[in-house]
């Protein structure tokens, strides 16, 4: 059963749904740097042994997961098998969601739809259900990774501006909500393209013409999730931008 | 076919999607006024008989359909027969989705889609199909009704106001990228209650104390809408909200 | 003596300051068109005079007033002439400000605040004088003219930002607490250039190169003030935004 | 002389404008705990002095500087003695502007214009002084204080929302013109009452209602400033907010 976490002697957990990319796992690198346990999600949990095992060799419990996060079922199960099993949830972070440019005459009822489920729906359900144990516990950190699609509906992005809105507009609702039931929830707006395998491959010309430090590095965009979730109540921040020196907004 | 009204000498539609309220209705009836061709949907056209009579009465074409928005088959097939058996659309007014307050503990994944599906996802189906006829004609009006929640995730009303953030998204979307094909996408920012026969049985006493004037008219707002489908390209309006001088904001 | 125009035989007054630019003389031509009287002022009035004759050859009443907009004296003098020999205000429109890009560093501090006493402070100068009167009597509709600049600090464009930000915060104060006294501010955000003479001389590549209805046309622009104007109580719009169809944005 | 502070072998200065409130104090506090040169400013340098010797008795270099920041020469004074005398410019913070509730009928030009040169004026000199110096040098943070009437313009707050909508327009210019040139500006919306000696003689019925943590400690808030000026280049923040977690918004 999850308690309050001032009475429960477990470590207290770091979720990270989508850990499969550079951002996620950066993130739950960062977090396990503070001490804290690291659960970690993607849809195929083997892809994240090699992550396991560096955080393991760094003497940090960390914790792979198989899980849909479009699936109720699967989520549900998730959370309950961490806080019983594993520890307190401390901070949940979301951090799903692909960026795919294409005309809306050319979108077809599919990729809306599961683009949505990816970037919004599934962060509802792994919100609410991080809610309802943080609610119980009386404590607990929430966070959304966001995009520039969060805040603008760009040309040819409209499913997955559509997605980022609802997200940003569902973390904020929570936000309104939870705060003064203690819970945190916060959403970092990514505002560039970031320095992954992915992005190097397919955009290594645009990489390149950024220059030095012209993308953003997940290590140092994963700190301010964990700065996030250090900061006392008095002083809450919802939402921040990042982005490189050198990027046109 | 559908081809250029320029060389189409049959009257050109306004087809209301969400009739079946008080701002619907409205926005079919200043429509009308127009000497438009009026098409309506609603769940069940039969319910929207009086309005069609009503508008006939006065000289006006009028048709009702029944389709579920939700439906891509439905919705597809409703625009098919609408441009082949009635006229060219020149404007396409999508007013569907409603507001439950709820805490984000007690929203259940089906309420959440549901809400996702009526307010965002039948206005994209409704606005590609839209989106497709009139970027063959080379021209048309595509009008979304918003909130005050497609602007604020405001307490207790998550899974309504990222549905609407996500239908504000697709409509700036669309209004970037179909813009310069000739095709005015606009979306009406309602920031108070509506004076409808449903306000005014389960809000009476908000709106008796808004005083006069104090609640929307449906009628006032409508010409909006078309105001919006009349403006001349050099100068189309993306977003404007409307609300009662007393309304607090 | 201003007394409520409900007992005022005087025919209503569309004041517009800032008649100079081709925006500024297609409100006053819109709002003469609707039969108010029209009030103009730029710092020269004799400028004005073809205008005023236009106007009147049209039959309609229409004066030219000399009032550098900066200056608390002359406008406090302007209004009180207006109410006392005209006619009562009806509407009120701030159309001042212009636009110079140059980078901060480049910036002096008699050009930062040249450009705030124009396009900031006499617009609070003169909405606060207008909002007197209409209090007074009763009713009455303050609108401001915006730009992208007024949603947006781009590069190099601080000075003009930071102008453009405070007007449209001192509009959105004035609509929130002015509302609930009958009065309706409105704010417009132009988000395009504007087919003016000086826009042709400066810009000629520009405008060419945006093609036909390219450039906002100022008359189509000005219906949308005689639009907010003419708004019902129950459903006013405080901000709406106009651009050419081609408008990247 | 100025000159790149990587051939410059003296300590970096952190200069908090405004430095007489607990939150400009708690500022620089923060700064000089990370070992750079804090200077100060007020109308009235010697208010400074205890702030000044707390520091010094911790090994710290701190220094005050009596200074109005409305005015051009001081400014310009002041920015010539630190980088001649001290040492370069690493992060400027600007941190003055007062809110003062008034109907905007009873708003004097004075008091327009007083707010106005305090929030915005004042920034704009300080900021674009900081700039020249940063750009010479080849990096710097110029971080500006926000509010919640930074975004929006609320009933009676017509002046200090005007004032603080101009300072984040030219935060945000800067931050685009700027951030290509290596120097990086931040802007902090403080949403919220702060834990001052005056929020809490002026409002303490308040402060109780808002409960424990209810208002913002300084200190929390001041390690933003600090948190922004040692993001590396590659993510940089141009804006977060930060309120306490009972605060409705």
């Amino acid at each position: 059963m999850t308690t309050d976490t001032r009475s429960d002697t477990r470590n207290p957990v770091a979720l990270v749904l989508g850990a499969g990319d550079a951002i996620g796992s950066a993130i739950a690198k960062q977090f396990a740097a503070t001490g804290m346990t690291v659960c970690m999600t993607r849809r195929d949990a083997s892809k994240l042994a090699p992550l396991v095992d560096e955080l393991k060799a760094q003497g940090q419990e960390a914790h792979a997961f198989t899980s849909d996060a479009r699936d109720e079922d699967q989520v549900v199960e998730l959370f309950r098998t961490i806080t019983t099993d594993i520890g307190p949830l401390g901070a949940v972070v979301f951090n799903i969601g692909a960026n795919v440019p294409m005309s809306i005459l050319d979108t077809s009822s599919r990729k809306f739809r599961k683009i949505w489920e990816m970037a919004c729906f599934a962060g509802f359900l792994n919100g609410r259900e991080a809610a309802k144990y943080m609610v119980e516990q009386g404590h607990g950190t929430i966070l959304f990774t966001g995009a520039t699609a969060s805040i603008r509906g760009g040309s040819v992005f409209a499913a997955f501006a559509s997605a980022k809105h609802g997200l940003r507009a569902l973390a904020q609702s929570m936000a309104r909500e939870l705060g003064p039931k203690n819970i945190h929830v916060g959403h970092v707006v990514i505002d560039a393209m970031v320095d992954t395998a992915w992005i190097n491959d397919n955009f290594g010309d645009a990489v390149e013409a950024a220059g030095p430090d012209g993308i953003v590095n997940p290590d140092h965009l994963a700190k301010n999730y964990v700065m996030l979730h250090q900061q006392p109540r008095d002083s809450w921040t919802f939402e921040l931008d990042a982005r490189p020196w050198v990027e046109k907004w």
